[in-house]
């Protein structure tokens, strides 16, 4: 540590009791007078209100705890055809949300401007009176520089490629926004609800592309160009005919992404256009297209047993729109998973649908943006902006 | 946090710059008061000693700085077939070493008994006054339990299956001993000799098998179950006929590792027994071993580029008995992961053989040993043994 901060002293707070002066004193071990100004600052900043008995005569008060209601997060998940957006609080409870048919090839002006009209539009649907908005999070169907919130070389993004998006999401809502790719917000939406006290978790998004978010030791494993967990372009045995956009032979997502199992049944004289076609078809039990998913999750289980291998996972999540064509993917990825993963890696491996299901990006995002806004480094830049005036 | 402690403030004393009492307050905002019991605290330790002019007149001492020499600690490497050692002191300089041929299997009485004397025995090579042993890092070929240093399931070690190996080293030498399995180690002493300010660093490991250590966002990822980082028994296509000891086929390790080489070279006419000769053969330049080399890096490439793929490092680092068989091995790796990783992953990706070379691995263990001694639990709990007197 070096000096110590209000954010130390919030830290006692989080857990949501109410504190008194002396208790925060007594364990911290600080001085009387930091104590007393740290509250002062987290009460100025609004994170922490007095709780408890009323203050009479003027008595300043004597019971301090987390402020939930200090400000309101939104939570943005952009997807290839929709958005989705929900505003939370800072325990990270849904408030409010809208959602709408967009396509991520309109452009980012197209898409962003949405987001800051409905952040608006939710914002007067609060009971008053409206906290500020603290920060926005937003997943993004793409690789996305994590530490700048540029998209880089988006292939389903036209429009997008080093688009400054917190910049154009602030030139309306000027707070914190952070972006991330969807999958990896996913991931921290499925844990936060659904596996709240698992440390290594793998969340595997199989639609028009395939994606995985890494959360390994407790934390978001992006990588060091935050390209970690592109499952896409991993070459499957077996398939080396297979052509790839991007250019290489036999990738995953070529394989067994949605348009490629689409494309297989038609080439089986079976109508079927996109993803969803696929779905209906396996849900409705048409054997070809069982079949075929079925195959698909063997091909994914190919790749995923090497996932397995490598990170080590307590639990493998499949979501993404192609999970909801029934119990086949997930049979066919756990065939190949249990056959070619290590028995140590396995032995504890729990493979499971999504438990949150479409709401895990919101979700996510809200953790991301909440995370941001009651870091230490956001209160202690709270903290200057204060002194500054 | 919570109670300002001990090892808080030592944390600004690791700088190993001189403070004075009134600066750490000044600094932590802390007491007074608070500030002397913990310096008092870290005196009694012997992790802090009193730095700069002479305190004359009895007057307490006015600057303290961190003690590197307040202990030593061991680092282990125990290999197939080789066992070194080294005792460093709390700021990770090596002071002396000593290393023998010792199969492991052997078993954990054979090789931790030689452990155990060398310790002894390099103990009384330092210059009086001794420090005490703080801590035994101890790195092991197979998949180790880290929580309890237990082996499990072990291929090459017959004998350590589930032992106690902390226990064991604690009969004779009663200190905290922390055990990993020999390349996360080899990771942790290639990060911190040669890469200190990177993130995002694999360690592969190429010899009589091959694994690899992975960090991630600055820490040592082990999964869930310790096996993070298992290449061996991933499959490599293309080697359907090849037959693993795992009962798969396929497996990287089957195709790739020395004793395979190995083998293929014998098949061709050429006389090779094992790793070695392998190397020494490709190193005197015999076109067939040349051959076989370059397409194991080929092969291990197909795997690596999956796990660039995967977990984005920034260094690919190469080490093991194999990786020294000159640049053939680096050059089948760097031409498969180039053409199958993701352009974006491989972009600022430095493919690079061992800098530390065969030291990395008891480097590592230092490291390890050393990080567990000046923890923030560690500190604590000497405190607490302190006031229990």
């Amino acid at each position: 540590m070096s000096a110590v901060q209000a954010s130390d002293v919030f830290e006692l707070l989080r857990d949501g009791r109410p504190w008194t002066r002396a208790q925060l004193a007594q364990t911290t071990g600080l001085a009387r007078s930091t104590v007393a100004a740290r509250i002062d600052e987290l009460l100025r900043l609004g994170l922490v209100a007095p709780s408890g008995g009323i203050s009479t005569g003027g008595r300043p008060p004597s019971l301090f705890a987390m402020n939930p209601r200090a400000g309101v997060v939104a939570g943005v998940d952009v997807g290839a055809t929709h958005v989705a957006l929900v505003l939370a609080d800072l325990g990270g409870e849904l408030l409010v949300s809208e959602e709408t048919a967009l396509d991520v090839a309109e452009g980012p002006d197209a898409v962003l401007g949405w987001v800051c009209d409905a952040i608006d539009r939710l914002l007067r649907q609060l009971p008053l009176p409206v906290p500020p908005l603290r920060a926005v999070g937003i997943g993004l169907p793409g690789p996305v520089e994590h530490s700048t919130g540029r998209p880089t070389n988006p292939p389903i993004m036209p429009g997008w490629d080093r688009v400054d998006v917190p910049g154009l999401v602030q030139r309306r809502h000027p707070v914190p926004v952070l972006i991330d790719n969807d999958v990896n917000i996913m991931a921290l939406g499925e844990q936060q609800v659904a596996y709240p006290s698992t440390e290594d978790l793998v969340f595997v998004k199989v639609a028009t592309g395939i994606g995985a978010g890494i959360i390994s030791g407790g934390a978001l494993q992006r990588g060091a160009q935050g390209t970690a967990g592109d499952l896409g372009h991993v070459r499957v045995a077996g398939h080396e005919e297979v052509l790839c956009r991007c250019g290489n032979v036999a990738c995953l997502e070529a394989v067994a992404a949605g348009p490629a199992l689409a494309a297989t049944l038609r080439a089986s004289g079976v109508a079927a256009e996109d993803t969803q076609d696929v779905v209906d078809l396996a849900r409705a039990g048409d054997l070809t297209a069982v079949q075929v998913v079925r195959q698909a999750g063997r091909d994914l289980g190919e790749v995923l047993a090497t996932l397995v291998n490598l990170v080590n996972p307590s639990v493998l999540v499949i979501g993404g729109r192609l999970a909801s064509a029934g119990e086949h993917l997930l049979a066919g990825i756990r065939e190949v998973v249990y056959q070619r993963s290590l028995p140590l890696a396995t032995e504890h491996l729990l493979v499971a649908p999504t438990r949150v299901g479409r709401s895990a990006a919101v979700r996510g995002a809200v953790a991301m943006a909440v995370t941001h806004v009651l870091s230490p480094e956001q209160i202690e830049l709270g903290v200057r902006m204060l002194a500054e005036g």
